[in-house]
């Protein structure tokens, strides 16, 4: 007789290993909304999933493949929030379109975070066939954001829709490390006013950019 | 009667102390252009030094200090690359100051990959009394290159150009890890047609987010 509750039993028949891999990514999801991808790990997320760290390893191959898979799920939900942010209209503009680029990203704190992460970090410790999966799932995203935000906007074309795109995701990669300090700094910012150039207000430096490059890109285009 | 080598004892005096600082950092240097920031570990720098490990910490706080120093330094240098390679014209466009910003950025390949991991680990693990003063060395270089690249282009003012200078240097430090992909995922790229999307190429494509940025700067100038 198995005394275990049905959580903690290892999952065996299909649908359970998809139940248990859920679970896994959404405690990883959780850990990391609350102290920053930087500082979670296996340990932490089998603790939070109510699981062993090698039962873990069951469904995942490490850490940072929990992360990938994350990401790639990131980029899918960016992906239909700006398809719903453009609607139907076919007559906007690209500077409206970089807006609700950045809008939609920023909306999207976790995928902010793993964006610096992915290259950097999670690429390096995954398997060849899960870098593969996230970096299909990321262009499929992209092209669904390209085709997208070509539909808005005539003046671009799914080309540089693209760009725009891809430029908005490095740039909120990198400004969201900066925008989000640790402690000790954040307290130095605050304090010492000759770094008051340093500080980093994200959606607004994020979406100038933005705006800026589409201008850009739509001056290219003519 | 000390039998060490000169450069393997103690330094006890100012100079000395600086000496052995600069052999140092000329020791972290070497390394990271050899196998990248990311592979070097403080045992590495304190072998290639020729002292031992506890040495080196009589002149740092860590090896993330020892990094941070090293971009403050890269900034300067990649200020004063700018400056050169603009001279003394007052006649030229935004246009040619991207150009010239890429085309300088790329020349410190050390600056590249360091630009990533200053937010992400080396500001983290080093006194707040380092992070400012790396930080007050990066912000002179970026009013130097914001002064310089105003003087040389009259369309874009001061504070334009700092936008332009600061977005480069994000993009070229997420691109850089984008580009230089580890061996295994580098096979990855040149085996899947599929992933003929995910190769960046860093130089043409950093110029061309650079240039469009500087023709929407032009734009919103005007």
């Amino acid at each position: 007789m198995n005394k275990l509750p049905p959580h903690v039993q290892r999952a065996r028949r299909p649908e359970h290993k998809e139940l248990r891999l859920a679970s896994i990514l959404e405690a990883a999801r959780s850990l990391a909304l609350d102290k920053g991808v930087r500082a979670v790990t296996l340990t932490d997320i089998a603790a939070r999933t109510g699981i062993n760290k090698s039962a873990v390893l069951r469904y995942v191959e490490t850490r940072e493949d929990i992360y990938l898979r994350l990401t790639a799920e990131c980029w899918s939900q960016w992906a239909t929030a700006l398809r719903d942010a453009l609607g139907q209209r076919t007559d906007g503009t690209a500077d409206e379109l970089a807006v609700e680029l950045c809008r939609t990203v920023v909306d999207q704190p976790l995928l902010c975070d793993l964006m610096a992460h992915a290259p950097l970090t999670l690429e390096r410790h995954v398997s060849a066939d899960a870098v593969l999966a996230y970096k299909l799932a990321a262009l499929a995203a992209l092209d669904d954001m390209a085709q997208a935000g070509a539909r808005f906007q005539p003046p671009l074309d799914e080309e540089a829709v693209r760009e725009l795109v891809s430029t908005v995701s490095l740039l909120a990669g990198s400004l969201w490390q900066i925008a989000s300090p640790p402690e000790a700094l954040a307290r130095l910012y605050a304090e010492e006013p000759r770094l008051a150039h340093a500080v980093v207000d994200f959606l607004p430096r994020l979406t100038s950019a933005a705006r800026t490059m589409a201008a850009g890109l739509t001056l290219r285009a003519r």
